[in-house]
């Protein structure tokens, strides 16, 4: 998914891309044929289908229209800004975690499998499935069973990703973090209740954390945690970013928080990555700048 | 939430309102000063203000730009299908099941409490609250005791809702319904995998009911299932919209859906209201026309 240069096959094209923020995740924008060691971004499905079957990496742009036929490609790209969601994702996903995610999939089919199944023997093969799920967990993460034991084999139903909500709040290019009793910083937010709303979790997030009436106002994305935020964890996470508006308010000293500024992304404080990332503080404020914005949600 | 009367302070902000659909939820639309029994809608914050303040419910309109200062409303809209939306939630979410609200609110703090609590004591009387919400539950829904328990006692860490994605295929004004084995027709969707994107997520599903391949293009819609689905449910499902655009494929016979076709609003076979209702519908539909549609989240 890393690319140091993104060739695009005309001037158009690239100037819809947002190139400075390329540039911040490391890689140069040109217009020009595809080439070996390049991403190749072209709204032509024939010329992409002729890089594919050279082998070259290429990506074919939804933005200007679809167009009428299919082309292969090695990315879809709805909006301009998912060249920069693509280098800016984690590689290293599950780097010498392998055992990870074959646990978590395997518990996730052992717990479909208890949901849905009728037949007793299934149920058992399931319920058996499981446990060998979570003793994999165990051994891997050094964690005592028991521990493993609640977390994994106890949540029944068919297991979804659980929400996490983040509000940005963004005031002439500089967004709002706040500052956690560990030291490093954040998007005001933090995991959906239930009995509440995407937008009214925001809000009540940002009132917490940051003392501030905000009334959410755009959808800026919806993304894996996985992918965009170390550690890989064995759960999936939802992250959604709002876009909010300061109304009222001030910072107020509470259990969670100590502090809160506002930042531009040349001079980030620490961040607590695992919550908040410089490519999503930088995804934010682009959305912020971008009337038209359409939300992410891969 | 029912308001038979929608009355816009001006003919432009009423141009820009979803009239038809309005009308299709019960509604109709008019220009004129706020008046009893009816919705009054302005941009103007101060007109809004005196709406409030005389009793009458009312409506500040954000879309056409946010107002300077704050005014007091009895909603706020972001989008002019914010309305749509008003209109056709359900109303009767806990009628008759106030105690079902109760337990799942006890519930919910209990198992934060759980999740977060170091003081023993408080974990204990964590513990113990969280019995009473199950033990409250299995009396009210008539279930076994131990069937709430797997349910509700067993699930660990934070509680955040479940995610739901279903795809809207739009095709001249028609939409795509799958027809489960209960004869009853939705939206192609379900439960979302973990390990996968909502756009994955999406795809899949709609493959799965189908037989289609269908590149998901822009989110529609995050909804609170309880808030536009009935059932009431004691877990919170929030659940995504997603717009796609049909590619390739035909519907195939598997073990969900036995048939798949296009239908225009008006005339909707029966519909399995737990996961798709007309108002949802209608709202994909609306989102398939306007291009600069803004995805709803509340």
């Amino acid at each position: 998914m890393r690319y140091a240069k993104i060739v695009f096959d005309t001037k158009e094209l690239m100037q819809d891309a947002p190139c400075k923020e390329l540039a911040a995740a490391g890689a140069a924008c040109e217009t020009g044929p595809a080439r070996e060691g390049a991403l190749f971004v072209s709204a032509d499905p024939e010329a992409v289908d002729a890089a594919f079957a050279a082998g070259f990496p290429c990506a074919l742009a939804l933005w200007t229209g679809v167009p009428a036929r299919h082309a292969r490609a090695t990315h879809y790209l709805r909006a301009p800004y998912d060249l920069v969601d693509l280098l800016t994702r984690r590689e290293d996903v599950y780097d010498g975690l392998e055992w990870m995610k074959t646990a978590v999939e395997m518990q996730f089919i052992a717990q479909a499998g208890l949901a849905y199944s009728k037949d007793p023997y299934d149920i058992e093969r399931f319920g058996r499935l499981r446990e060998l799920a979570a003793e994999m967990l165990a051994r891997g993460s050094g964690l005592p069973m028991r521990t493993v034991r609640d977390v994994f084999l106890c949540e029944t139903g068919y297991q979804t990703p659980k929400i996490d909500t983040r509000a940005a709040i963004v005031e002439e290019g500089r967004i709002l973090l706040v500052q956690e009793n560990t030291g490093l910083w954040a998007l005001p937010g933090g995991w959906m209740d239930v009995n509440t709303t995407i937008s009214q979790n925001t809000a009540k997030e940002a009132f917490e954390e940051a003392g501030l009436q905000v009334p959410p106002r755009r959808l800026i994305a919806l993304q894996e945690h996985n992918l965009h935020n170390p550690p890989t964890l064995a759960i999936g996470i939802v992250k959604v970013f709002v876009l909010c508006e300061r109304l009222s308010g001030n910072f107020q000293a509470n259990i969670e928080t100590i502090r809160s500024g506002f930042f531009s992304p040349e001079e980030l404080p620490p961040l607590a990555t695992s919550k908040t990332t410089e490519a999503q503080v930088r995804m934010c404020l682009a959305a912020a700048k971008d009337k038209h914005w359409q939300p992410l949600f891969d």
